[in-house]
């Protein structure tokens, strides 16, 4: 495969919904199928080159930005590049997308899509619950901002599939565009697909929830997970 | 040229030595072989991914650890990857070789040599002077420190050569260690070698400067920068 353009898949989405474990089987998956891929995970990314940025929409803003300028570097030249970072602003999502689209190289939002009901039940971090008791500034979701993309160019929704079928919808998105080779299924495959690697499932509290009655659904998760009365302010 | 090994070519040495241009002669000799390369310029990286570092030596040593982190992505994927930033400090150049040696990927560092004296005559952002007035703290080879590589892998000197030299000298390593291909020599060239362009050339005052009599390079340098006499402290 020779002078194969690169690309930037840009996985958007809550804290918890799955764009890390996503990402990490995107790149087992396109390796093996002999692209080049590079992974710039949100939290390892702030480490190594946005060390000392807060969570202000100033900082946050300036985070995706250096993000995008790597995405840029990379993918221009020929590297399949997996953003996972949440990214909760439209604007400066759409602002990676015009200066990678300007490189003639191809920008694919995919919004890593689960309800918030779901990702305070699996609460991965423990953070859901500190959020949602309100200790939390500043948490994306519930007490910051999350712009979901109003036109992704692919969604997968990690409460209804599993790790692999979510995969399998990108690893199609990226065939049909042209950017990766199509893999020969009368070949033995390399990601196996005999086991499926289930998304934690939260799906019957995601019920629960959603039984619970009226109110906005942060107040009925705070109600489910407090187990107080929430005070009217 | 497939799956040819990307490097990091790494210039170091002080303000005006001629880093930046430098690479950007490498850049165009290398890409007109084919080679896929990047240049950091120490300058707009600061803009893009290093804003609000300042001059400290922890927040140069943070600059140079990112200019490291993104080489390291990129060579990695086959890039050749150029970096021209001053990287003043001897320990996080060598924890850079370190980091990105381990990729099993060459890491190539030039010392871009240039006599002060010769420096201040170029004077190329005017900064010089102000640092020799003393009135720009933590200039680099004047008011902060400049660590000389102890044993860098090539060293081109720009106050003797042309920068066509310069970039042939470091081509040639690049050829040695097969990292690019050979140039058939009896087709024609692409870069021109018909005129050369000569680095700004302050020979006459270096000389000027060496006979001005005894004292540290600095002093001098004040007395002949500044037409006043140096108090001594």
């Amino acid at each position: 495969m020779k002078n194969r353009k690169g690309f930037t898949l840009w996985l958007t989405g809550l804290s918890g919904a799955g764009k890390t474990t996503l990402a990490a089987l995107l790149a087992t998956e396109l390796r093996a199928r002999g692209v080049n891929v590079e992974v710039l995970d949100g939290d390892e990314f702030r480490t190594n080159l946005s060390k000392g940025l807060g969570f202000s929409k100033e900082d946050r803003d300036t985070n995706i930005r250096r993000i995008g300028y790597v995405c840029r570097l990379l993918s221009r030249n020929g590297v399949g590049t997996v953003s996972a970072a949440i990214s909760p602003y439209r604007s400066v999502r759409d602002e990676v997308r015009r200066a990678i689209e300007r490189e003639d190289v191809e920008f694919i939002e995919v919004f890593v899509k689960c309800p918030i009901a779901v990702l305070a039940e699996r609460d991965v971090k423990g953070l859901y619950k500190e959020a949602l008791a309100g200790r939390l500034k500043g948490f994306t979701g519930v007490s910051d901002p999350y712009e979901e993309p109003l036109a992704p160019d692919v969604i997968v929704e990690t409460d209804r599939e599993t790790v692999e079928s979510s995969s399998s919808i990108i690893i199609r998105e990226l065939e049909q565009r042209g950017l990766i080779p199509e893999v020969d299924l009368s070949r033995p495959r390399i990601v196996s697909s005999g086991f499926s690697r289930r998304w934690r499932s939260a799906a019957k509290s995601s019920r629960r929830v959603t039984a619970a009655g009226g109110g906005s659904s942060l107040t009925i998760l705070k109600r489910l997970f407090l187990n107080k009365p929430i005070r009217k302010r």
